[in-house]
């Protein structure tokens, strides 16, 4: 009674079967090599800006989705915020916040449990506004809670499956497993902004107290920071270079701190000993600070700053080529800030009057490259006083 | 002519390939399982100490082996380095060095290339002086070096596979992807104790510098941070609490840049309208640092450090459970040194009498407890002046 044909049943079951499992097994492999991969890809940075695309992006391809976001929570307000490019890169971008507990998003923040919605039209939790605002239409969605030690910073979303599928719980168990690392990768990244942060304040605070001794010169650290940054936005500069330019130049004066009351204090013209004495703080400033390996970069913005192009400036009166990029950078801050501000013996020159000067001595005491882009800078309205 | 016969063989066949199918996906699904919940492990943490630990840990696990170990290349003697925890913890640890080109480890090193090996003894390369040393037998090892940009920054080594097998290609593999997660959580681990040791010694650096206004305090900041720490190892205190008293103590005075040299450098004793005027370093400390958020914990030590805990202290006249405890640490560490350094007017106590004088004022000017914890310190040899 029809064994063969059972049996030729049976094999191409088996058959069907056999393919299927590999079939199952490399689209599972291939998802984990992927998401390895992603996670590579995720932690090999620690800029926070940076994370956030990898993470929209990583879930976009992992997911095979039209589309993906990235909501953090903000403890402070308790509301989840994500940033939408509107249009081609290099357009203004547009903050979204929404309360934790609502919209779909605002659920997951408030429990902290994943969802997989098929149907996010007819799902009440859906906050149709921003679908309205965008005019996108969200059909499916899975959505999850990143996680850090059970605390809650975020959400992933994961929208629009495409070629006609709709996610299933399998997806849902892979996206999890995606925004773990996420998660982690965000934080990371947080931690590494705050320690930089408070580095970059507590550095500023204290070259603010050492120059608050100097009754005469309130606010110039600050300006100083503010008109080279603004300078090194008008020529080539790599970002570690305009990191170091950031931090020499709220260092740039520390070395005030060795300079005796009589002499910093002094609301007269200095006398030329007096002046010699001021002269020190370049060298004193590279002195308290040239032993932090880490800073190499940032001392010759202090030891230099008040070098001139024609080699008569100080401590070591080189010449335009030998002086380092950030010290031609802060010497034309520096200067365009102590001729704009009052001194008890004479008044401050106004912007553009100063703007004047700092041409007329291009090429001669500054860097002729470095006035044109501060004028430049000057122009469009970067360089303000206040 | 066996058709039945020639089926039902064809049915076991793909009954057993399937079986076996199944069976290496699910290996492998696993594997990458494993793999996964480790990258989550390895980068979960930024701290140097702990990221090697798990390292080790994951690779172990992950390819079910003996031992493995974690060797990191030393830019500036372009030598691996290990440690190896000799017995049990506790004990301590033996750094071995290895030169890059020396030994298995030193070959992957210098080529930049993973290698497996299946029969180790004989392979030219092996260093055998590590095992003579640690009476260790290799058989087999995996070893990838670890990249981070192209740049190799160490080598991964797994050793001696279990339950009686080599490791084979696929397991060199399933390592090559693990070495790629744990050479990003080894670099961001750096890059967050560079930036963490150059905001130390920065403050360090302006602390000392502020310092040396006073001539008659040299070393003061670093030998109040050093017996600061030393109390704090007597006492239950938290990671981060102790994070917070070292850099409290490294500000403890930043507020006297507030006060002007009549007063600071007067080499006899002060008035008290100059005293009046010297107490107030530790307000003007806090108002200095006072807006930076990540620094809250840290404020208190600066603020309440000349407190006493029988309220007869300054600026705000705290009792005992009133003053933080980092800033009751830093006011026994603060006397200490003051009581066992000279001053133009006073030659300093020795320390025996000055530790004396501590237990004299315990409980009224000190807390009990942390000058139990100091003389504790003092008597084990972990307070001394130098």
């Amino acid at each position: 009674m029809g064994g063969p044909l059972d049996n030729s049943d049976k094999i191409r079951e088996l058959e069907e079967e056999l393919r299927h499992t590999l079939k199952k097994s490399e689209k599972k492999i291939a998802q984990f090599t992927t998401l390895t991969e992603l996670s590579t890809v995720l932690n090999s940075t620690l800029d926070q800006e940076e994370v956030r695309e990898r993470a929209m992006q990583a879930a976009t391809r992992l997911m095979n989705c039209e589309v993906s976001s990235l909501l953090l929570l903000d403890n402070d307000s308790h509301e989840l915020y994500f940033e939408v490019a509107l249009g081609d890169k290099g357009e203004k971008v547009k903050e979204i916040r929404l309360q934790v507990g609502e919209g779909i998003a605002g659920w997951v923040a408030k429990h902290g449990e994943p969802l997989l919605i098929a149907d996010v039209v007819n799902d009440e939790r859906h906050f149709r506004k921003a679908d309205e605002k965008s005019k996108f239409v969200t059909r499916d969605m899975l959505c999850v809670p990143l996680k850090v030690k059970n605390k809650v910073i975020g959400v992933l979303e994961a929208i629009n499956k495409l070629e006609g599928e709709v996610f299933n719980d399998e997806d849902l168990e892979l996206f999890i497993l995606l925004a773990n690392q996420v998660a982690i990768a965000v934080d990371n990244a947080r931690l590494y902004k705050e320690l930089r942060e408070t580095f970059l304040q507590t550095a500023e605070a204290l070259a603010d107290a050492i120059e608050k001794r100097d009754p005469y010169t309130g606010g110039h650290t600050k300006r100083v920071v503010r008109y080279s940054t603004a300078i090194s936005e008008y020529i080539g500069i790599d970002p570690s270079e305009k990191e170091s330019l950031k931090i020499s130049a709220i260092l740039h004066d520390i070395g005030k701190i060795g300079i005796e009351d009589i002499v910093l204090r002094k609301p007269s013209r200095l006398s030329k000993e007096e002046f010699e004495e001021m002269k020190k703080h370049p060298v004193l400033g590279h002195e308290i600070m040239g032993k932090i390996l880490q800073l190499r970069d940032v001392i010759p913005g202090m030891r230099y700053h008040h070098e001139r192009c024609d080699g008569k400036g100080y401590p070591d009166g080189l010449t335009c080529d030998e002086i380092p990029l950030i010290a031609r950078i802060i010497a034309v801050a520096d200067a365009f800030d102590a001729m704009t501000t009052d001194r008890p013996y004479r008044k401050g020159l106004d912007m553009d009057t100063a703007v004047e000067e700092l041409e007329r001595c291009s090429g001669k005491q500054f860097d002729e490259h470095i006035v044109r882009a501060f004028v430049r800078a000057y122009r469009e309205g970067h360089i303000f006083n206040g």
